[in-house]
């Protein structure tokens, strides 16, 4: 990150940057899938400590955790389908709605699973989101 | 973002990736200091919009999620000071107890301001964790 | 609603009524429209209020108050999104993604709005997914 | 609840039915049984699901879910004893003080049985509770 | 407070001190009004800082988090009535549920009044209860 | 606790009583060490009775509840250390930064042990800022 922070700057001085968050017609206004990327991040990360250890408390901590952190992936996600994303986002992205529920459909899949390969299933569809959220905010 | 994408793939051809999270003894093991930056990117935002507005419903909603937005603050800021750093770091930044303290001082102060300035000070905060954290995680 | 209740009245005495929840793969598995439908209920009972008094501090409670229960009925309105509705309601039901995403956009309407129509709009757009809620648990 | 709906049924025939809430005078005024028994339902299907499971995972979620949906019918149930009730209901239903302590005790004794005995025991005190609900909503 | 520690040792040296938890069938067992109380105190204290204040972001903040800390009050008083009192405790004490009735709403009556008087009226009711919970202790 | 009520009584006689609360620049300005002590005693307790019990669903119940109090035991020392203490008692108490990193990471370390060494460590650790904080409210 530190490398990225020094080619963000020199990508900086070639083209203005965009700004980091978006203005909606809530008080807020900033949105980033990063907040729903970390939380992914962390339930992968957890099914791998999970599948490594044998520790019986470690286990089962393991699994309440994950269930926390699943549940804010679904949140950070359904933020922003419903109060990021605006009807012309859709017309150019009709892929948008099954997206999210995929995405946030996998998030709970990986509530009942120990399988690392269902938290990387869910980071690529945030992952995916990611991307087109990224794309609208340069257009 | 997409951008920044296409960048760390050019950087990874180079030198191996940085990985984005560190394992500690917790089940998680994922921060970002990154979930702090949001949440004070919004406290500003909100700062903003509060003073060009001049609906008392919006601004009274303004002061009311900033509360709830620098709380967040706070809350990420605690958990990277007492759980991701250890007492290796301490000692190659021995200022990082008071830099913590200052930038949660600073979270709780933009509760009462509605000065962006105040928002803008926190986020500087911020940075500069976020500056550490980057260097730890090279070291 | 008072309606509903009286239409389902009329439909216990042809058919045995469904049972009130339904299994799914998680390990609750009980939904139920009324959840959102309450918050609602709430939302706009809480308009009301705020119109017909001329106390400040009553006001500023009305728009704090609102705002979580707005909050709710989203939260239960994604929940049935994500979690109780499957493909093969889609298929059925092929207006769902934009039903949801039109509903929940409509709960985010009333934080800002004191107005009771905002909420009667949201309490008409809860009754219509409540309609193929209950279709799909007799199908 | 199916038998308590047929019976809701005869009723309307006979008067109009009451409003589907109470205005009290807080902000909102809505209030409901039918979230304490949704979450009442949910705590004994977890109960079912459980003994009918052989998954250890599963079974770890269950109890932990289903410690969280008997809080909230304990939350519930608080809140229509002490925000719905009046003194002159208590008047009428001497026995709502020690309905209201077994009910929220009998949620409480849910989160350490898994036997869906506990889980029918505690939907059966909230069809008392909203027996008396309905009742007091109609005098 | 340290007066108070160095009288209990003073106590204690001439009578075996009362354990500071209770054993109940929960997990935890642990229960001390003064979770309640602490919270009353910061109810009264808010209710006299808006008094004292002429700033119009401060007293809605002050509303704002009166509410939170009036729902705690209520919240640890619940508890206390269903979690930690017994039925051999009613017996003794059969005002019990009438009192954490009057105390439940009193608390939430401190949500719409800005004035200590109301607070001081709660923080009495709490310490009744207070002194009734440290007499079941010694039983 | 009623004997330090009528011994408090004796002792107001002779000195004017400390107040229960400091006052500081946020709209509460209660704090007492009592909610972080409270909590931390649940979690011993809480490991106590997980080392005394043979019944599974009990001892998975424990070690997920004693997650949430360790959790509120880091909350509230973090609220004392970031909005209690000011610069001035960090001159007389150089050692605050430490404690608090230290005892919040004792109630951290509590999470993934059962032993009540973990939770009397943590207690230790409470006791001392308690301390520190009366001293500070004298001065």
């Amino acid at each position: 990150m530190a490398v990225l922070t020094r080619l963000t700057a020199l990508v900086d001085r070639i083209s203005p940057p965009e700004p980091v968050y978006a203005h909606c017609d809530l008080p807020c206004g900033v949105y980033d899938p990063a907040q729903a990327r970390v939380e992914a991040e962390s339930v992968r990360a957890i099914q791998e400590k999970y599948q490594a250890s044998d520790d019986d408390v470690f286990k089962q901590r393991a699994v309440q955790i994950k269930e926390e952190r699943a549940d804010l992936v679904k949140h950070h996600l359904w933020v922003l389908w419903t109060d990021y994303f605006k009807p012309p986002h859709l017309e150019q992205y009709p892929q948008l709605h099954q997206l999210f529920w995929d995405a946030t459909k996998a998030a709970g899949a990986t509530k009942s699973s120990t399988d690392p390969a269902s938290g990387q299933k869910l980071l690529d569809l945030v992952a995916e989101i990611d991307t087109i959220f990224w794309a609208t905010k340069k257009a």
